[in-house]
């Protein structure tokens, strides 16, 4: 089993950077907090004997040897970027619990076949600069470096002037490294595994993901001196749309979700009414076709709401992933694991998305979940317990040390 | 008549301070662009030998003195404060066309019995500090200085510091001042002059007006994988109740409007439930009975519609004004000042708010309209031609001069 003091204690010491308002954290990716974070936790890195690599896109890989020379690494890892009000788990406990895999087989003096690379993907909440998992899908092929590099935030400053403004653009070439495998523990961020009273989440699929912006453009007019038939009300055609997600949600209930979680009015004065309204649309299922018959639906007739109104209409994919079945091999380990170790464990599919999802395009992939407290996540009072954390991390010790290879 | 050249000129050279994006203004309350054009229109009135009043408020009273010294002064005044995407006439054309009269008085060599008082009321729009009026309403005693220093815009800085910044806290106590009859010019800001091909609105009333600053508590949380049935979602709640307030205004209907122009979602991330969405509900209507019934119904529902969706809801009225019937005298002078110069005119109910319905509570008001381009206003394309701004402003120094005596 791995030293859960030590997990825990490292997790509370990271938790001190980036501080939220409300017990949570507040380290948004290539922020001086995000530049912090990284700092400490390459200072741990060099502590357990990593040898750091940086690729261009900012992630962080940190490497211990293996004793096969050929042998390509056993990845493990998650992120270390929090939403603007994001919990101190979130990422967090992925990336920490690699790092004492690690500081373990040190502890042990146990030397793997395979190296062990720990990981910290930059931009996985996607909070800042979307889409989410912007660095591991440029890894995977998914996005070019350019597109990534464009991605701006909502004061128009984009993700290669603030990675360079950070001084953590790396010198290798993103996707160059090949992987053996790649694990990923996280929180569940849902409220299953609390519900069934399981330690141990073993991840076989994960959700896909639309995230729709819309841009609906009224006209600025007077909210007094404007009469009611004469309003190209923009704000009201982002009401009836929310109202029209959350009823396609609902029918496609169960399997998928949809809500709203950005929205922007423009002027946004209280006697303007707005000009421009934008927002973004995130809907998700595990199955394919509710997925994307879900986002044919909500294009289809979000025009249809905005029509009458004399709103205009358009909507930009800016997220996107299928729905990812993980490596049964891998996901084995990780069940096998929980076995071995007496943890109680059921199948999940994740409803969030990970840089494992990405991951599992270029390697064999899977994921270790944890409880947290009443399913709350993106939120600063997300929860686990220290115990909670340290059996996952004792799971992810095993299949990692079991893929490795002793 | 006035001289119609030098006032559109100095409209023109007003408007180049703190420009919009778009040909418009963005020359907000108490900003450092408010401060410029203070400072350039002070130097107009320099020139036109008016002595210069300002008090606590930041309002400037610039006096030409009048043959009697027991008369109380006639006021002519608007704001030179605009929306953050606001028109070059909005406020803009009522103080430079006080500013007119005064310079076509000096031109003509006439004196007037009743000293006259061009007026520049601190923030009237209420964009950045709420409630719009803010210094008329101190003025009147509808507001103590205390609350209106207190205001605070969206980035938590108040009205007192930003007045104090600016170096307009000026040393006369607020509302010391006696009005014998106060005017105010301005567009209409809706569409009813030029539907009806009239150059001039005769304004005998102005609608009231209730704004409503919702403050919805939902659940911050994942949107991927929080389930439908465990959301506690604020936008969704938000959007209901805009729906709603639609609803409301069109059965209110005819002489009612009702609409949102502010919305902040929190934390504003794509994959968060927003926690909290505050939003600000404008509705209005001539007719007290309908205005404080639309107030009700819409604070009754409100919460019935938060109840199901597990979301709190409170509510403040962050402004208000009852409706506006002013000085039958007054009135009639415009009206007869219109006729007398062969201008086409038409009573007016004025949909937006403005200081002289505060001042209408302290000193017989009234006000003097010219048509807009489309009705539009609050948008950067606010348009109206130099002879519209010139038949309006004849009508004004007809109206004054008759009210001051000469
Ligand atoms: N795990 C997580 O919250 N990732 C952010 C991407 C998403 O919205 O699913
Ligand atoms: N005239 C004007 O736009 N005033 C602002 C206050 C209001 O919203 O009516």
């Amino acid at each position: 089993r791995v030293n859960s003091d030590r997990l825990w204690d490292s997790i509370m010491e990271m938790a001190k950077i980036g501080p939220g308002i409300a017990g949570g954290n507040n380290r948004q990716t290539l922020t001086d907090s995000d530049k912090q974070g990284r700092e400490l936790f390459k200072s741990w890195c060099d502590q357990a004997g990593l040898a750091m690599g940086v690729d261009q896109m900012g992630t962080m890989f940190m490497t211990r040897a293996g004793t096969d020379p050929d042998a390509l690494p056993v990845y493990v890892g998650s992120h270390l970027d929090t939403q603007p009000t994001g919990g101190k788990y979130d990422g967090v406990l992925g990336v920490l619990s690699g790092l004492e895999v690690v500081r373990s087989l040190n502890d042990l003096g146990i030397k793997t076949k395979h190296p062990i690379v720990v990981t910290n993907w930059t931009n996985e909440e996607g909070a800042r600069f979307a889409p989410a998992m912007l660095a591991s899908g440029v890894f995977a092929g998914v996005h070019s470096q350019d597109y990534a590099y464009a991605r701006k935030d909502l004061d128009g400053l984009t993700f290669g002037d603030e990675l360079k403004r950070i001084g953590w653009v790396g010198d290798e070439k993103v996707g160059a490294r090949k992987m053996h495998a790649y694990f990923e523990y996280h929180i569940e961020q849902g409220p299953i595994l609390e519900t069934e009273n399981k330690q141990i989440g073993v991840v076989t699929h994960c959700q896909g993901l639309w995230w729709l912006e819309f841009t609906l453009t009224g006209r600025e007019a007077h909210t007094g001196s404007t009469p009611m038939n004469m309003r190209v009300n923009a704000g009201l055609a982002m009401a009836r749309i929310l109202e029209m997600v959350q009823t396609v949600a609902m029918e496609n209930q169960p399997g998928a979700v949809g809500g709203v979680g950005q929205v922007k009015f423009s002027p946004n004065s209280r006697n303007v009414l707005p000009g421009t309204v934008i927002f973004t649309v995130d809907i998700r299922s595990p199955d394919q076709a509710k997925l994307d018959g879900m986002r044919a639906r909500i294009e289809k007739e979000a025009p249809k709401i905005c029509e009458p109104l004399g709103v205009k209409c358009s909507v930009e994919a800016v997220g996107h992933f299928d729905p990812v079945t993980f490596d049964p091999t891998l996901v084995g380990r990780v069940r096998t694991a929980a076995e071995k170790l007496g943890y109680s464990h059921m199948n999940l599919i994740s409803g969030a998305g990970h840089d494992a999802c990405w991951a599992a395009k270029v390697a064999p992939a899977t994921m270790v979940m944890c409880p947290c407290v009443g399913g709350l996540s993106h939120n600063e009072a997300e929860d686990i317990s220290k115990e909670w954390a340290a059996a996952g991390a004792d799971v992810l010790f095993h299949a990692v040390v079991e893929t490795a290879g002793i």
